[in-house]
């Protein structure tokens, strides 16, 4: 995959380079190649913002610097643009794995109150446009949602991981929250790991952690439990869903 | 405000230190210390996992490692400890608040299957610990989430943006979606900017922001619509809805 980030921080994309995407890149599995914005400027002050049309607070990105940017950079073929901002569309791990199937993404990063909207609407007449949104939060630029959404699409590239079994127990991909994890020592400080998991019961142990994983997704997010295909819950977690519903229900006796 | 990240890729927090946030730092209006977990291993191959209990793909972070940190970096006093999980509940604009008002956030930041469980419960003893996830997506480890929250944090301390007003537009300030924002020229390639913003008429340019957050949020996210208080929306506000929701509306005619 070929991924393009345009900012104007060039050196804030540097830990892409580090860890398991840097080994990724390294191995040929990914490119990942930053562009500074300011190479499209043309005036001395290197310009790339204004003030908004209409007033208010905040400078807005220049339509002139990010077309330029982008008819360079596209000038080869088309890639898939991705515009982080808080009011995008929610970026969901369904767009991780939609975005791992791409060829190449190219990532503008906005400063400021972001970028002149005509550079959207310009761009979404040749090659498809998302604004995204990494959660419900306000941030200083695009650069850390690109990080983010970097390493959510990296990971699920071929080859990238080493176990590709990580994935299936990841959170969300059976719509439920991951519960729990223990390593050694049995006894740490005055807590002991659950004696199931030490049991060698194998089904007991799925069982374990289908019902952890059912009553952290209940406690944290209700929500996603109404959202699951009405098939997903069996007798099994149904009941045990009806137990941590119950008022009297300590989770500490449950382990 | 304080903020310590204790992770086993230090650099990876190095932008931290650029930009709005750097010069921040500089100011002295917080300061941010990050801290090598290796430092806390007590074997010659600085080892911070080992296998799960009960079996399982991945590692978990070990206890004793993660646990001598924390006696040792919170020996001074009690910070609120923040641990990024996608099994977390969700950080959000008010969480951000919520932190800013903190006069001590210490990030602790996993990696692979995540951290032993009982380092979490043992702290909660002694402090607030959240467990929190910046998004419904799954990234290699908690430092860009870290990243995420620090500047979603930072942004909104004290002296830290030039302009304290920019807040007050900020998307989710009012749980609507900022609309699109337009600088000159007034025409670039073939697109004018809306005629409204260059009319000088600022009651109709407050209606018009007004009405494009409306029908962004509305196309984009319509559970923040459903999710406003009562007196949220007044009689304008509802009959540009009923247009929006009109099914011959046009977007563009609305330019």
């Amino acid at each position: 995959m070929r991924i393009d980030v345009v900012t104007i921080f060039p050196e804030y994309l540097d830990p892409l380079r580090q860890a398991l995407l840097g080994r990724a890149i390294e191995r040929g599995l990914l490119s990942v190649d930053v562009h500074d914005l300011r190479r499209w400027t043309h005036d001395v002050h290197k310009a790339v913002d204004d003030s908004p049309y209409g007033g208010g607070p905040g400078m807005v990105m220049k339509p002139q610097v990010w077309g330029d940017a982008l008819d360079e950079l596209c000038a080869g073929g088309t890639p898939r643009l991705v515009v982080p901002t808080p009011a995008g569309r929610p970026f969901t791990q369904a767009m991780a794995r939609e975005y791992a199937r791409e060829d190449w993404l190219m990532f503008a990063c906005g400063r400021y109150e972001g970028i002149d909207q005509r550079v959207l609407d310009d761009a979404a007449r040749r090659m498809t446009v998302d604004e995204v949104s990494i959660g419900d939060y306000v941030l200083v630029g695009g650069e850390v949602a690109v990080m983010t959404m970097v390493e959510a699409v990296g990971r699920l590239l071929p080859g990238v991981l080493g176990n590709p079994a990580s994935h299936e127990q990841d959170s969300f991909s059976d719509g439920l929250l991951e519960g729990p994890s223990y390593t050694r020592p049995e006894v740490w400080r005055d807590l002991a790991v659950p004696d199931v998991l030490r049991s060698g019961n194998h089904g007991a142990i799925t069982r374990w952690r289908r019902d952890q994983a059912l009553t952290r997704t209940f406690e944290r997010r209700p929500e996603l439990l109404a959202a699951l295909p009405e098939d997903a819950l069996d007798k099994h977690d149904l009941a045990h869903l009806a137990r941590v519903r119950d008022p009297d229900f300590d989770p500490a006796k449950s382990v």
